[in-house]
């Protein structure tokens, strides 16, 4: 694990306008190959979380759906959709930084107890927090 | 629920070649707006899954991520990532055929509890468990 990773992740994620501000990243050999942020509101998609879309950009990239050898760096808990997804594409080791005790795929859900991805959380939560908060404390 | 969409469903999955045949369709007022196959050995996105692409083609179509008075019929349980971005989406009802008892959104993970999305399973069970059973005994 690289805190540095979880860093620029939560800096791309500041730069986030309309959508709620969540930044994720993909790492394999100590690079990053992939990095997106949510866009839900600014492209309209559903499926356009931070995590769905840097897993696309990966697949891409590698020219295959499983990405073994690769972590991911996420600033909020992933959703049930994207939790899946990550243990779909066999990710190696998922850090988040916030919990989401409401909907999140591991606190919540409990869906990665059969999965070969290995799940740490609270990875710079202050700074992750601080994020969220500001956000929302905005949008009252 | 009208049982001609999931026929055609089963039509389209039954061309479905590689991948595990499954298709999705959604409906608005009584027509399809959007069809999609499994694709994701074809593509190599991980999340190429029938119900992500019609939620794409049809998130696009209507220029909202809010599928609001939309059903979907698809051909298999959906999956907990395909699952989670159906109720998201706020699709009003979801019909599908075969269960899935070992990854299920519903039957395995309960995730529609707290959902505005209506499930009905079961619909042309037989015909949808029998594409399946062929593409499976093939691959043997």
């Amino acid at each position: 694990m690289n805190k540095d990773f979880m860093q620029r992740a939560l800096e791309e994620a500041k730069k986030v306008i309309i959508d709620v501000p969540i930044c994720a990243i993909i790492v394999k050999d100590g690079e990053i190959i992939s990095l997106a942020v949510n866009e839900r509101e600014k492209t309209g998609f559903v499926t356009s979380h931070a995590e769905i879309l840097t897993l696309n950009i990966a697949n891409k990239k590698l020219n295959n759906w499983r990405l073994n050898d690769c972590d991911m760096y996420v600033t909020l808990e992933p959703c049930p959709m994207c939790g899946w997804a990550i243990q779909n594409a066999r990710i190696k080791n998922l850090y988040f930084g916030s919990y989401d005790h409401n909907y999140g795929a591991i606190s919540t859900y409990n869906l990665f107890k059969n999965s070969s991805t290995k799940v740490f959380g609270g990875i710079l939560e202050k700074e992750c927090d601080e994020i969220l908060k500001n956000y929302f404390d905005k949008l009252r």
